[in-house]
């Protein structure tokens, strides 16, 4: 309830709306707690009304009930939109705030409430809160973080010639479950050769062969959140210009991880890496941004690029990594995530900074 | 190009649109056989031009470009929007249809197109596609249903008093990935004891005891189409009670299964179910519809429950899962993913049905 009320602290007291609408999965989650809510009507004048479907009831009523939260059954055939939207009325909430809505959906709210309510988005608001992790939250990720250096142990000790790219991802991802992870936080990255010159590269039948970059980009889940890193490994004995480039792109990753504190400048701090790449020559070829947040979803705000307008807080967790990607020769990125702290950067992923596997 | 075109001949010829907008992320590897784009722009009078950030450029032009498709770079800072807007007026577009568009898009949109050109939500042309599986991704189904019963194999061969929900999840994942499985098709469902009441249980730390009801919910995703498969088993002996509700539930399937085949209407294949767990005296714990579609994504239309209107036909690929859920006692369900042929059901999952697992 907590996180509802600095939501109304905001919304009600410093923008004046008197009702907030919450539809999307991970916002859901974020104020109820409970996976499987359709949606959440917070009323400056009335209760906090959970709606959920027939399926996940009874599992609302268990988690959620008596926790600050009226749960409402949605009956198989009935409107959901047109039923928040009597509940709107009930309350006689004149400007509702949402987080997001389709168009669609947007229309069967305003079919019934008849220019009666109006509507706004304020998504910006539900970020603002999102993006500073609390204690609970931020021990949940430091054990996805955990989980997830686990599983690039299991990169780093497995990897060789020979295997395809979905037998590293099966030794990653069992190591990680086996320790307690929930899943993985995003599909499992493990792209291998001129494959590996793909950014999001995905996880194929490829066979693994000796000299080839190796980029694995793994994450575990615990508890709904989640973590993100990301090594660069050679198959067998790396070349010089491989070790040139490895060593280019830890050096962006040190210098921007160092630059992360509150109050820092999210591009200022792109800047730092993409400055390092330039410099060696290669800054055609880091195509993406430096980072981007994490927690209940794997990308979040703040983005930390070259168009990036916002300043990191204390609470902030973001993934750092910087890039290198040389269509027909391979890529290299290498990425931690990690938390905003008082006196800067602290890992939740970390170790394993090397380019040659165990084997 | 054969899906664009389809979409074309609904949507140009049949609806008298002359412009599509794709922006679903399903929907974009559905039409471009390629994850990452940004939006998909299909004209009537031009290309179909494939709008990709940075960091997906490459991939895009090594996988789609020279299909039928312009592939067009986002760059960092630009407003996706405005620039399919700016499109759409050098198209001369009077009658975009769009899949979905948040409130927030659409207003984007509107902004620059200033009136000229109409927008109208037609998510359900692209439905009436994706719900006919072609023979392509019939093969991919296939496969993703073999390795979903490999993982449930794992799962009948491990699970015993003493595991944890999660280290039956392991062994389960691992076994779909090291046959070649692409990751999850959604976050696997080990549900023990009173939680495996909750039809959306999730897969927890908790301990399995001896009796408990263990509901095994999983599929395998195979080049992003994905399977769907449910087992209840027993760790230990099974009870009376519990082998008396197993039997009920399996004829409920085996009767739902029987009654699939083209024309048959959705909800008179739930009816099948429904009346025998209602003619055994538990209706009230059969909690949600009988079935969902699956293809690219785990939920899709057709939805066979008491309220659908559809019918079937030739080439869905729906769920068959009946179950019954006693809070504080347990819940069963016995679930495969079945493809309609022209003389009825084709199980694409099957096998282990029993109640009592290996060990």
């Amino acid at each position: 309830m907590k996180r509802v009320e600095a939501l109304k602290q905001r919304a009600f007291e410093m923008k004046k709306f008197d009702g907030f609408l919450i539809t999307n999965e991970a916002n859901l989650l974020y104020f109820a707690g409970f996976p499987g809510a359709a949606c959440l009507l917070i009323a400056r004048n009335g209760e906090n009304i959970l709606y959920v479907y027939n399926v996940n009831y009874e599992q609302a009523k268990a988690e959620a009930e008596g926790k600050g939260f009226r749960v409402e059954l949605v009956k198989s055939g009935e409107n959901l939109m047109a039923k928040v939207a009597a509940q709107v009325k009930v309350f006689e909430i004149e400007k509702l705030a949402f987080d997001t809505l389709t168009v669609e959906s947007h229309r069967s709210l305003l079919k019934v409430l008849r220019g009666k309510t109006r509507l706004t988005p304020q998504n910006t608001l539900v970020w603002e809160l999102r993006k500073v992790k609390d204690a609970e939250e931020l021990s949940l990720m430091q054990k996805a973080g955990e989980l997830t250096c686990e599983g690039m142990k299991a990169a780093y000790g497995t990897l060789r010639p020979g295997l395809k790219e979905y037998e590293v991802a099966a030794e990653i991802e069992y190591a990680m479950r086996r320790k307690g992870s929930w899943g993985t936080a995003f599909e499992t990255i493990v792209a291998s050769g001129a494959r590996s010159a793909f950014p999001h590269g995905g996880c194929t039948e490829r066979e693994i062969r000796n000299g080839d970059l190796v980029v694995v980009d793994i994450g575990a889940a615990y508890q709904h959140y989640r973590s993100d890193m990301t090594r660069t490994f050679v198959a067998g004995k790396p070349s010089e210009k491989q070790k040139k480039l490895y060593e280019i792109v830890k050096k962006a990753q040190e210098k921007a991880v160092h630059a992360v504190k509150p109050l820092a400048e999210a591009k200022a701090v792109d800047a730092e890496a993409r400055k390092v790449i330039e410099e060696a020559g290669y800054g055609e070829y880091f195509v993406h941004s430096l980072g981007h947040g994490v927690g209940l979803e794997i990308h979040e705000p703040p983005t930390l690029g070259p168009q990036s307008r916002e300043k990191l807080a204390a609470g902030n967790v973001v993934t750092i990594e910087p890039g290198i990607y040389m269509v027909g020769f391979g890529g290299l990125r290498i990425e931690d995530t990690v938390l905003v702290k008082e006196h800067g950067a602290e890992r939740l992923t970390g170790g394993f900074y090397t380019l040659e596997a165990a084997k």
